[in-house]
This record gives C-alpha cells, sequence and structure tokens, in this order.
C-alpha cells in the first residue's frame, strides 16, 4: 500500500433526521443524528454508491486520516481509497455510525433532549433492521435511490445482508465478509459473559455512570479480553504468542506469566478507555436478535425470497466466531432459491479478525468482484 | 447402569502429613492434609491400586455417594464400582483432594498455623509437579509402592501423565482421557480472562475475603460461566439449545432471553456457592504452568523418555478445549520414543465434558483397557 493510494485527510459529516424513528423494539428515537463519511465522489445518475457497515466496535471512519491525528487511519483503509479494491475513483463510498454507538451518531452518551441527560439506561433498544432503517434515510438525503453496493464484515455484513432483504430494490450487491445468517448458541453464550462482565461492574451503575463521573473498566475490559479470544484463531494465537513468556521463567504470580496474557490486558485496557459500556450492550443484543429466518420458521431459504440483489460472500478458514459453513449456509439458501452469488473461502491464518487484513487473496476477490460491478 | 453396580455409602478419609513438602513455586507447605475416599480392596501385593486424578472443579469424590446426602454421587461414579469399567472387584481406587482446593485437603480456605487465620492470599502456589508429590506420599501412607495405574481427564490426565515421568518406576499404566500436553495460547488466554473477572471483583479483596465475610460472587459466576463456553461444543450447545427462547419472544432487556443464557447463569450461580476463588486461582495457573517439555526446549519426546509406563490416551472429535490433536501430539511423541501406547479418538457430541459421560465406545475402551492390566 502506497500513501498515493490513501483517500488522504477525510472529515466526518453530520446529518441531523427529524422525523421520528420507530424501532423494532417498540421504542420510538424522536429525532437523531447520524455522523458518517465519504469518499470518492457521487456520480450524475447517483449509481455508483457503496455503503461501508461496521461491526461491533467499528465506526463511520472507514478510510483516510483526520486532518488533525495522522494516526487516525481508517479501519478498513487498506481497502477503501484510489486505486484500491473498493476504489474511490470509481465509487462513491460512505461510512456511517450506527446509533446506539459511541463516535458520533446518537447514543447512549448523547443527551436524551426529554431530561437533559446522557440517555444512559434509557437509550431504547437497537437491532439491524433500525440501523438499515436510518441507513437508507441517510441514502435518501444524499440523493441516492438505490446503493450500487452495500457491504460490510462480521455485523457490518448482517447488515448488508438485512438491506437486501427489507431494501430490496435499494441495493444492487450485497457483501456480506465473515458473517453468519444468525448467531449460534455459543455466539450467543459469549456475548452474554460479556454482558454479565459489564452489568454486574460496581461502577455500571445499572447503565447510568456517566452521572457518576465513571466508567465500568473492569467490565469493558474483560468484555474485549474475552472478544479478542474469538477475534483471534487458537493457530493464530500458537504463531504470535505460543507460551512465550513475559519475564523468561515461570512468576509464580497473578499478574502477567505469559505473552498472550500481557496482549490481552493491553487489548483490554485500550478498549476500555474509549469504548462506550451501554453501546456494547446495545450492539451485542442487536448481534445476537438478528435473525432474517426468525420469521418463517427458522427457514432461511424462504426469508432470502424477497432479496433481489446479486451477492458476493467470504468466508475464512480459521474464522471460528462465523466459521465458513455459517456463511455457505447462507450462500445454499440463496442457491436454492435461484439467485447470483458469488462465494469464496479463504485461507488466512487470522481468524475472524482476516476480514479486517489485506490478504491477497482476499483482496484480488473483492477488487474482481467490485470491478465487475456497473455504474 | 443399576444401583447394584454402584459402590454405594463411602466415607472420605483424611491424612495428616508432618513431613513439609518443597513445592516448585519454592515456597515450602510445612504441613498439610489430604482428604481421599478409596473403594474396593487393596490386594495383598498391593498391585491392584488405581490413582484417579480430578480435574478442576472436581474433588476425592469419585464414585457413590454420602449416607446423609443421597444426590452425592461422585463425579466419575459412572466409571468406577463393582462391574462397572474400572472394577471395585478388581481394583483397590482412591479419589484425592489436591492441595489448594477446597474440598478439604489443605488449601487456602484451610487455617494456616503461623497466622490462626485461612490461608487466603498466603497459600504458595502449587502445581501438577505438587500434587503428585503429595499423592505419591499418600501412596507410601496407603503401602502402595507401585500404581496398576493413574487415571485422570482433562487436568486429571496432566497428573497422569506427570506421574510417568516423576515417579516412572511406582506407575504401571498411565491413563491420559481429554488432556493435552500443555496448555495452548488460547487456553492460558481463557483462564486469563476468568482469573482477571474474580481478581477485579470487589469483593475478592486480594483475596482474603473470608475475613471479611463475602464471596467474590460476580467473578466466580462469571469464571464458571466461561468455562462452561468451552467444555460444551458449538454442536452441542446448538442442539441442546440452539436460539431456544426462554419466554418466546426477544424481550428487548439485558435478562435473560435465550435459553443458552439461562443455562449459563444456571451453571455460574450455583459454582459460585460453592467453589472458592481461591483455589479456582490457583487451580488454573498449575494447568498454564504445566509443561513436561519446559525443560527440554519444548522437545516433547525428550522429556518422555524417562517414562516406563504403558499408556492409554483418549480424546474427543467435538473437544475444542482440548482437542484430538493435542492428544496425537502426545501419542507420536511416546510412540517415537517406542513405547507402548493404546490411543481412541472418540466421536462424542458433548466436547470436553463427554469425558464425564457414558458413552459407549470410550466406556468399552476403558473397560477392555482395565480388564488387561494385571494385577
Amino acid at each position: 500500500m502506497t500513501t498515493s493510494a490513501s483517500i488522504g485527510i477525510v472529515t466526518p459529516q453530520r446529518a441531523h433526521f427529524d422525523t421520528p424513528l420507530a424501532l423494532k423494539s417498540g421504542g420510538v428515537l424522536p429525532a437523531y443524528d447520524l455522523v458518517f463519511e465519504t469518499y470518492g465522489t457521487l456520480n450524475a445518475t447517483a449509481s455508483n454508491a457503496v455503503l461501508v457497515c461496521h461491526a461491533l466496535s467499528g465506526s463511520h471512519h472507514v478510510a483516510g486520516i483526520y486532518a488533525d491525528d495522522p494516526k487516525s487511519v481508517g479501519w478498513w483503509d487498506n481497502l477503501v481509497g484510489p486505486g484500491k479494491p473498493l476504489d474511490t475513483n470509481k465509487f462513491f463510498v460512505i461510512g456511517v455510525n450506527n446509533l446506539g454507538g459511541c463516535y458520533g451518531s446518537t447514543g447512549p452518551k448523547s443527551i436524551n433532549p426529554a431530561t437533559d441527560k446522557p440517555w444512559g439506561a434509557d437509550f431504547p433498544f437497537v437491532t439491524v433492521d433500525d440501523w438499515v432503517d436510518s441507513h437508507a434515510r441517510l441514502g435518501e438525503r444524499l440523493g441516492i435511490s438505490q446503493f450500487a453496493a452495500v457491504l460490510g464484515g462480521s455485523l457490518g455484513g448482517m447488515q448488508a445482508l438485512d438491506w437486501t432483504l427489507r431494501y430490496a430494490d435499494r441495493v444492487r450487491h450485497g457483501m456480506i465478509v465473515a458473517a453468519a445468517p444468525k448467531l449460534s448458541a455459543e455466539n450467543i453464550a459469549f456475548n452474554e459473559v460479556a454482558r454479565q462482565a459489564i452489568l454486574r461492574d460496581p461502577d455500571f451503575h445499572g447503565g447510568n455512570y456517566y452521572e457518576h463521573g465513571v466508567v465500568p473498566v473492569s467490565g469493558l475490559r474483560l468484555a474485549r479480553m474475552l472478544g479478542h479470544i474469538t477475534y483471534l484463531s487458537d493457530d493464530a494465537m500458537a504463531q504470535k504468542f505460543g507460551r512465550r513468556l513475559r519475564h523468561g521463567e515461570h512468576k509464580f504470580h497473578f499478574g502477567v506469566d505469559f505473552e498472550i496474557e500481557s496482549y490481552l490486558h493491553y487489548q483490554g485496557d485500550k478498549f476500555a478507555g474509549f469504548f462506550d459500556a451501554n453501546t456494547y450492550l446495545l450492539t451485542t443484543k442487536a448481534l445476537d436478535y438478528f435473525d432474517p429466518a426468525y420469521d418463517y420458521d427458522g427457514n432461511l431459504q424462504e426469508a432470502m425470497v424477497r432479496a433481489r440483489a446479486k451477492f458476493f460472500i467470504a468466508s475464512f478458514t480459521t474464522d471460528w466466531r462465523f466459521p465458513p459453513e455459517r456463511s455457505r449456509e447462507l450462500l445454499f439458501a440463496l442457491m436454492h432459491g435461484g439467485r447470483d452469488v458469488a462465494y469464496v473461502e479463504l485461507e488466512c491464518a487470522a481468524g475472524h479478525d482476516s476480514f479486517l487484513l489485506d490478504d491477497a487473496h482476499y483482496h484480488a476477490a473483492l477488487r474482481a468482484y467490485f470491478s465487475n460491478i456497473e455504474v
């Protein structure tokens, strides 16, 4: 990746929406903001727009850097930019922070106009459907009646899938990477342990920790440590850390002995320093609830009949959070429904996190697929 | 299993040891108790003794029931008894609670004679080597100069492996089930998240919670919930719980939505009600540190040269905590060293926990092996 291929300095934008958003949980957001970024130029017929949906801890900052912080590289910067697989010379790319998030879109940290205090525990439950509804409105605001593609990895892939069903005429290509059509019991189990760590942290204060001037650091830290175990593969951990000792010997203490422990502590501490606990809780519940086949007695093929898009699906052999068989569930449901699907199963050692890396085959697959999208 | 095949009512015994035990950590236990149970009768030549080593949350209560509690069935009662695979008509079977435990052997809950208070955080680190040393002394006390077999599952299997190396002439058969020659980085990672949950619980009080009259319930609960995810397989969870809802619909709350959550809460609450947090910490560290190849530059084959026993090794295809490839590491190290090894890889759906169940092939393998042990 050369510097010349970076989109360069980018600036987030904010869109305010006054029309209330009815949520799947039964609640209503009376008004809300969405923070987003765009890269490239929307063409005259608005046919070249690609929406990039973020995963659990991601944001609208997909590519480029901020002028005031040269370290602030977007989370999918290796993918999005001039000459990159998602080429901003061809496409107009949008990244948007989900509702309930903690990066600028309306969420639990935002001020609840009814109380003039942070929403905290009163912020309504949001779902993948709600995010997609709110992003569809952003599309309208930007003059996009149909997206060339909606792309996402992990939870972002679920949003892309949701788009193809609930806004079938507004998306030509659904691109779903390292995702699953729904969480397994084991996926839900990991989420629940992470949530319990936060909910039981005395500094959580029932979700209203903002007013107490504290953060449930221990809970967030545990949640992130656990998360990182599921993002990596057993093999990747073995290669990266193995049983390497931090101090060259067994110390017989409860501090750090092994490098893997040091890595998890570092990741946990970093995360607890910037991420919002309520956002973590809400987002994991949105993951748990997501199930397009829910209203179809669990029959995914029937659920997918509504789709009109073409599909790109990618999975990674070492991803044990959403392993290839989960992508194949979706693949077969789509194929049995006669849909046009490109599927690639990639051997990339990094586990679930592979979707963020620039593995050569993976990026070649994305580059080829995007190059064949007509705009 | 018929009632007539149960060993029936059993009574724990206690052995006190006055000779100080030098520990691998550098510490010394000046004196200690071991609580144990025996089933069957030691023969005249003391050649029919089988030591059963317990795993993380197990105890000396391997088989039978206590007279005052008909629900108190031993944790491996399906295996040990008259006519059972480990037949007490032939063998004299010993179960012993590990040092550092919380079921009667000297541990952090015990009174430290130097302070007249519970040991708490001052209890020294114990390792697999230390357990084996202390159990060897129990063997001497009982007049057993050589065990017919030492058997264990999971952490118990590591103790059995340790016996074959450090007391090579005192064990004729090392029987190692659902174990690994050492923990992987991922194994250590899970242990560390569980430990952090306990260490960061405000009720932990640096390990001296006994004097505060509290228990770090939240930490123990999280540790056990996480543990249970690793004891089951993804498939077993899918079959047992899937995405079944507790209340028939998504409740949009942080209480229990899915059956799998309810199961984990139940297991976590139960465990926190009886298990000691310091024991949990010490035992997971003993697991992390265990590595017979540590003094051999990681070369397991060289480490195993000392062994004189015959081996029985069993693994389960759905065990992702210690998957079959971890057992095969040991198998190949032994085979390259010319040792006599029986290895069986079993298709049992229950994941790591399979070693506790009475799968027909599994029990047939154990029965056949035990029946061929000469006493």
